[in-house]
């Protein structure tokens, strides 16, 4: 077999396709950020970023940045090894205090990235109880998917959101075999949110565990940051809560938050945790500064949701179709990978404004969209060179605006 | 079902059995790793890491620390994205730039860790290609399992090492399928090196690919650190080289060199290269950093030759068994779990040494071993301390000798 021949067709098809990915090369600046600088050959332009998961800057926050100096200062660069061989130092047991506290459990246990922690914790606990049944949401994250694949249990997909088809599937299955419903507060493509409530409710009804991805969601919501189940009250009601360090957080790095017994079970059995060196000493430090930062200072909070309402006002002004949703995501669905991208290069070339098009296999064919995440680190200013841009660009292309009536 | 007393009883399990593990909770001193500081409740102990695999010490070269701060400074903590959306920064494009170099490869992809790395490479190349056969070496590496289980492709497992097996099972396989031969360069467990060049020519007489992890070697063997591949001049007759930054390179992440065909198709397809935030610019700023430093100066190299020769010296003059083999680790074979977690654990709180015991899933059950991995950061009155140690233990626990004669 022609092995680079093959390569290059698959290449050749994603690119006929309008799917092949190009990767903008950029510098943030720190203290800067939403500005960045984007490299392309030796041209170097300044853009803004209104794409970044790094919802609340706190990926520049002072105190995450003196807490990561710090502990470069003190332990170095790497961990030097897996938790299990040396690789556990003080900062990673302080985090995973910290996580504990911030979803009041009694456990967490810290993983490399959001998707080695979905992929790994439900990839062991599917596989490890014998007979495990897994509901999973039909729009669940890949690193979700991914795990519960890779443990080879039953899998029952129920309609996203939709508790009746839940409660069907649930009521289906055998009673007797262990089940674990697995969903996200946050959808981070659609911005909906999952009744966490009324899937507890049935978890209770049916003895299921449950299994709650808040990655887009942690550090945005509840009194604490402690996500959407924080803010609704239902923290004790899960049995697993999954996060991300890497987003509203800032830095890197995944995690679960659980009972004693779950987090010892997943780190005495999970592949993905045990071979693997550890996050960086450093990480876990800037990390633990900006959950603690996030814990006691509502600010950056408050100031999120403000600018998200705003930006919504501003496109519903014009007459720019966005996905209604109760969360800090704005989807714009341009619904054409050709035509998305061409709106994003635009809108990077002529505007300075860098939204990267979304498109499959992040979101099904024919939904390709402009995803736009304000941030209290951007201005005023920003949000107009946005709105000016966009209202521009949708004239000149002759996009589809919202009837004014319907608005 | 009791989801907490099943746990509970699967704990028990591997606390009866001498498995349970406990992470010993450190805080390296930078500049003066390999010391480091325990804690134990309220207990703080001065200990010297004997088991770090931060073979070189990197993880505190004044480069490396400097080249992190200064991106942290630059451009922040994270990258605020994954690859695709926001989170390519320049430093990740260096790095890539410098890897491929080391290699001698057309690309390279980073990934959040080795153990990634090969869980999506192998996942998505040998599930992507159709047809594709795995010949997979018994001793792999998990994170190599996992993906070729994940990749639901046929597998066909090789005798260890073993050039007559590989043979036989290659020449009984289907000619016209697609083979992708995956294995590792130095075996961490046991130290042992494959035997590159004759697994080269069987994959070209039988139109297979190689996969090569050289996660134990890159940093350490060949000229420019390139591993063993380039100390044996084998570096182009691969198809694959899969690296990490976590060891020898002493901070965090992982990788493959390929042709660009091939690193482009993982890019465009792998689940956990897409769907994950990227490594923070820091992390990629201090690898390329410390890879760059390695390639110019051999001096790192030679000196950890140096102690690793100096060491199996020490032991083999008291006659303290060690596995016999062409690397830079050196395994002391216990073979039972609770006297190697004792030994461990009289190492630790007497003599204030710690060589974490390494038993099952790591090692097969019954070679339980402590795995001593010597670096040039070690001074001479580590090495005198540590041979004492294990004097004394090897006296107290009437422990196997090596008979004087067979030495
Ligand atoms: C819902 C969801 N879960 C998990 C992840 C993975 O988290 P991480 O980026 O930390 O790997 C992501 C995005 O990357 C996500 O959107
Ligand atoms: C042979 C081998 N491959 C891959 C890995 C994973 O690399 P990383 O620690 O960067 O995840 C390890 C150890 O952790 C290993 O020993």
């Amino acid at each position: 077999m022609d092995y680079q021949a093959f390569f290059r067709q698959r290449l050749t098809d994603l690119k006929d396709e309008g799917n092949y990915r190009v990767f903008i090369d950029l510098q943030r600046k720190r203290g800067g950020f939403p500005a960045a600088v984007r490299t392309q050959g030796s041209d170097r332009d300044d853009v803004t970023i209104w794409c970044s998961n790094d919802y609340l800057g706190m990926g520049q926050h002072p105190k995450v940045i003196a807490a990561m100096h710090g502990a470069l200062d003190r332990c170095g660069a790497g961990a030097g090894g897996t938790r299990n061989i040396s690789g556990t130092t003080h900062d990673h047991i302080l985090l995973e205090q910290e996580l504990a506290d911030l979803h009041q459990k009694e456990s967490a246990l810290v993983f490399t990235s959001g998707y080695v922690s979905n992929w790994a914790a439900l990839g062991t606990l599917a596989s490890r109880i014998p007979g495990c049944i897994v509901f999973s949401d039909s729009l669940n994250h890949a690193s979700m998917i991914e795990g519960i694949r890779h443990s080879r249990a039953d899998k029952v997909i129920w309609k996203h959101n939709d508790l009746q088809d839940l409660e069907a599937k649930l009521a289906a299955a055998d009673p007797d075999r262990p089940k674990l419903i697995a969903f996200e507060s946050v959808y981070s493509m659609d911005g909906d949110i999952a009744p966490i409530a009324g899937i507890c409710d049935l978890a209770d009804r049916f003895g299921a565990m449950t299994y709650l991805d808040e990655v887009h969601a942690v550090g945005l919501y509840g009194p604490r940051g402690g996500g959407i189940a924080e803010r609704e009250g239902l923290m004790d009601r899960l049995t697993v809560i999954e996060g991300t360090l890497g987003k509203a957080f800032g830095v890197v790095g995944g995690y679960i938050a659980a009972s004693e017994e779950l987090c010892d079970f997943v780190r005495s059995f999970a592949s993905g945790f045990i071979f693997t060196t550890a996050l960086p000493p450093a990480v876990a430090a800037g990390a633990a500064a900006s959950i603690r930062h996030l814990k006691d200072n509502t600010g950056e909070r408050i100031a999120h949701q403000e600018i998200v309402a705003d930006v919504r006002r501003r496109l519903d002004d014009l007459g720019i179709p966005h996905v209604p949703n109760p969360s800090h995501i704005i989807p714009v669905i341009v619904g054409d990978p050709v035509k998305c991208k061409f709106l994003s290069d635009t809108l990077l070339d002529e505007f300075g404004i860098y939204i990267q098009p979304i498109n499959y296999p992040t979101v099904p064919k024919g939904t390709e969209r402009l995803r736009i995440t304000p941030s209290p680190v951007h201005t005023p200013e920003d949000v107009d060179r946005l709105v000016a841009a966009l209202q521009c660009l949708w004239g000149r292309c002759q996009l589809a605006r919202v009837p004014m009536a319907a608005q």
